[in-house]
């Protein structure tokens, strides 16, 4: 059988800078004779951009395609903000999304104990927390026809379309049930049905979905804006939350600041399963491109190397190996290993990227 | 000149019960010789549909449009929620908000000192917090056309169109800075320019009416997703936000809900200036119906007393009466009365609805 396909997509900012670090990981699991990963590279984003004039080449969008599971680190920063729309970074990431119809897009919210103090929340709020929020990645107002600046009259008016079909819907409520069965076996579902006609189809379909197949999963329905309220008062009432594109976006991230611990959170986005019964896959740290931190070794590579880890499992069927990287991680944290944005007011030296990627090996 | 006019929508749930306390402040100022209104009494929501069968009557809506300003209390409840989207409680609110075109809706989320406690947050990160959020109230998704639920081949589609015209943003964005003028000087508009052209058009006219008309004004942009992560971590970093529709309706109950005191919480919904110089206004608290504890004397009277305050300032020009009020519920506060919801862990015995409503007059 031919070895698993991995696409590196760096990026920009400290995207590189963090890939550097899973690229190591992915040259231990080689060495050890655990797994042997065909690697390939390619660019996507600013960089892309400045190499050939469009933030993804049909190249890479091809490779994307014909490989197991895309590993990404960020796209984006501030020399590209007066591009044009259609070459912006952004349209790269949201290329291979809808491309590779990466539907469901997976986003743990996880708390780590070691770090419970650095949330903006208190201690007893946010420790242990575990969630995930499941995201639509593919359709909605990211995608919706007609969009785009117009003129009326003598001026302009902005228009982008909110757009869900039953069968969008269903395939994303599938994917959260399945989760939660294998979790706390809960799902609370976001939308706007008050206000909101996709809203009202999206509660309709996740509710005929769990009555048909899924009626053993506890599923509760909540409008968005008490949802970010919930999330705000109490994160623990949740196990998984499935939301659409936008509410997703802006709760998610949320979500993961609620933890503290933004430079440490890993995200899947999956799609169908392929002929080799492995789902189209791209993983991605939650965080940013950090233009602010850019090549100063500064940058936490765990999001990153979690997203790996995610990679492992979700697209490898290798939870065994997920988990050991997971426990890498967290007992260097445990032992007190943190770059600078884990630095608490106590103080101490931070490690460096390079540095923190070596102990989470040396713990493996 | 005749006496200012008032309309009470009481609305559903703890709506009139909250509402009753105002009534007693309005009678409060008519005693002192102060100021009296010309009150007149309507339905608004579930109340409403059960009399009339529809969330709000042609009449109503004539009434609101001919008073000086509106004070609502809430809207919803489980019982309507099978109810047909036309006539489901929300629709009498936003009919009210469409057809009397407030567009400027001023959420302030402030942390009231005594109460810092009771956020999920910690004590450092929201005491002594004073931020407003502008939310754009007649526009975007909510309003917006094509919306409805379609058949596509043979599966349903759910359809909503977000849609702002220049200067439906040029307007809100002019009220944004004309608050922070009057408060702290800055100005963070929030959005998604990155993904929605409708989100680069809010950026360009806000930025546009700013270097024309505002340039002494501190502006910022953040995309709406980094905002509700910003919002979490150091809330105090803003001064006014300014948001659409949608982003708003999540971000301000967020916002609230960081304060710890969303039964504290006011809000005003402003439009066009009339010919006697006062706007067009409607006044509510930022909570809900509160269902399950409707008629049992345990909802906090206080936002929809900060909300009649807000009447006062900006539709009466009664600064003076409105800080009056504000100081009077400080110092009820500072005293612990308490309401149920105001209850920290160390326990105490709380007042009545009614009770906090004499307690605040008292302290007038
Ligand atoms: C970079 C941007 C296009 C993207 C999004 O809005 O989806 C990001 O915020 C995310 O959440 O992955
Ligand atoms: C009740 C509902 C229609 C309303 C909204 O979505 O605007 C409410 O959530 C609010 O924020 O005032």
């Amino acid at each position: 059988m031919a070895n698993p396909s991995l696409l590196i997509l760096a990026g920009d900012g400290i995207g590189p800078e963090v890939m550097d670090e899973v690229k190591k990981l992915i040259a231990w699991f080689d060495t050890k004779g655990i797994v042997t990963f065909d690697v390939s590279e390619g660019l996507v984003g600013g960089c892309s951009y400045d190499a050939h004039g469009t933030p993804l080449t049909d190249e890479t969008m091809a490779r994307a395609q014909e490989v197991d599971a895309v590993l990404l680190g960020a796209v984006g920063g501030p020399k590209y903000d007066k591009l044009d729309f259609s070459v912006k970074p952004e349209r790269g990431l949201l290329r291979l999304r809808k491309e590779m119809d990466l539907f469901s897009n997976l986003r743990p919210a996880q708390c780590f104990d070691a770090l419970a103090d650095f949330s903006s929340l208190k201690r007893d709020v946010v420790a242990g927390l575990d969630i995930v929020i499941v995201r639509e990645l593919t359709s909605g107002v990211y995608f919706g026809e007609p969009r785009g600046i117009f003129m009326e009259g003598n001026e302009r008016v902005g228009i982008n379309t909110q757009r869900y079909t039953e069968s969008e819907i269903a395939r994303v409520a599938r994917s959260a049930f399945e989760l939660a069965r294998k979790r706390g076996n809960k799902v609370c579902s976001m939308e706007k049905a008050n206000v909101m006609e996709s809203g009202i189809l999206w509660r309709d379909v996740v509710q005929e979905i769990h009555d048909k197949e899924y009626p053993d999963v506890a599923l509760t329905h909540m409008y968005a804006d008490n949802g970010a309220m919930q999330l705000c008062r109490w994160p623990k009432q949740f196990d998984v939350i499935v939301t659409d594109n936008l509410f997703g976006d802006v709760l998610s991230d949320m979500a993961a600041m609620l933890t503290g611990s933004l430079g440490m959170l890993p995200s899947a986005s999956l799609g169908l399963p392929q002929a080799n019964g492995r789902p189209k896959a791209l993983y991605e740290p939650v965080h940013g491109s950090a233009p602010d931190i850019t090549g100063q070794g500064k940058a936490n590579p765990i999001a990153c190397i979690l997203s790996f880890a995610m990679a492992l499992r979700y697209s490898f069927d290798m939870g065994a190996e997920a988990t050991r990287v997971e426990k890498a991680v967290e007992k260097v944290l445990a032992d007190g290993v943190r770059t600078a944005d884990l630095m608490g007011p106590e103080g101490g030296t931070p490690v460096s990227t390079t540095q923190m990627g070596d102990a989470i090996i040396a713990a493996m």
